[in-house]
């Protein structure tokens, strides 16, 4: 069986997820605690980070991107990353958006300030982060209302890598309870889309004892 | 005739010259500061981040990742991926682990403290970051020694994208003076290898009045 080390707060580990999803292909989670060293975790990847996929053969792919590219390279149907080079590179430059400037805007003083530094046992969030992820993702979900203008998805009429790592990220901030979804209407009829796909179903039953989702999260018709 | 825009600074910058060098393609190198903001490039990747590479056609490829990606697919001679699934994910895996613990552990203490940070008119370097840089250094040139003790490169006869990642990185560091070659000859050996070819030539005119690299930096026989 294939193997998924992931934590389900770890945006790059939900990426993952949805691609083994899409792909329809079965997997064995295995939750890792990634900021608690681990020597056996440490040999499956040396940078400590999820996710990491364990194939049937015992071969070891570590990382968010190699895993993905991987997956997409060794199971092409259905093709995530477009069919031609300019496709592909447009779908890479929007998995990159959402890895470092929609984390670094949003996700981490978001989510991660909401829910993983609760449950990595820190404070309370730092209210200046929180004011600063309010209004950065604004911007956001304008810029996806452009992408999707004249798609259903961010760069077509199917859903690729770019659109699932911003639903990975989205989806953290979503369980926070901290998107104006009613303020950004075509955002939301996307996201609508991309929730209602198998692939995400597993996604929506996350949660942490003691942190409960925002009403929202795991509604299919918010 | 293609358009590179980029910053020397820039590790994904120096990248993507090191990848279309590798490949023998002719570009026009336009250089752009990204922490200034600019509308006309900021319409070119809306994360107004270097490289952006704009073919004669007029299409554009924004981020270093999905530069390089292209370009490997659509002149795939040499490949710098690999040739198999396996390999590809083991090369994408260290690109991210140079792009990622490898900066944060060693290019933004050392080369962005003393270059870019001296470069945009900040402040004195942090001593304290200086201090970590210069540990943290030796684990990662340990491990570059590591992966070669067996191959002439990372992962095999011939240099890869991580190779050129963990070059680019690093010969921002051996600018600054601060890459302790002496103590690891296995990794100098590496080094070496890859200064010397022709990719790397030009990387290696690069300057900035005021801010001489040390004086190893062109030497090929340091």
């Amino acid at each position: 069986m294939r193997i998924l080390y992931h934590h389900w707060l770890y945006p790059g580990a939900r990426l993952a997820r949805l691609v083994l999803g899409e792909k329809g292909l079965d997997v064995s989670l295995r939750p890792v605690t990634p900021w608690v060293r681990d020597e056996a975790f440490l040999a499956l990847n040396p940078a400590g980070e999820v996710p990491v996929l364990v194939e049937p053969t015992g071969a070891v792919v570590a990382g968010a991107t190699a895993v993905c590219e991987y997956l997409d390279e060794v199971h092409a149907d259905p093709p995530l990353l477009g069919t031609d080079a300019l496709a592909r590179a447009e779908v890479r430059r929007l998995v990159c958006w959402f890895g470092e400037v929609f984390r670094r805007d949003v996700t981490e003083p978001l989510a991660c300030e909401k829910l993983l530094n609760r449950v990595m046992g820190g404070g309370a969030p730092d209210s200046r982060a929180l004011r600063a992820g309010r209004t950065n993702i604004h911007m956001h979900l304008e810029y996806i209302a452009w992408l999707t203008q004249s798609n259903r998805f961010l760069t077509g009429p199917r859903p690729t890598l770019a659109d699932l790592m911003a639903g990975a990220h989205l989806s953290l901030v979503d369980y926070a309870g901290d998107v104006p979804w009613d303020d950004h209407p075509a955002a939301k009829e996307w996201y609508m889309l991309l929730k209602c796909r198998p692939c995400f179903r597993p996604l929506l039953t996350d949660h942490e004892p003691g942190l409960r989702p925002a009403p929202q999260y795991a509604d299919l018709d918010f």
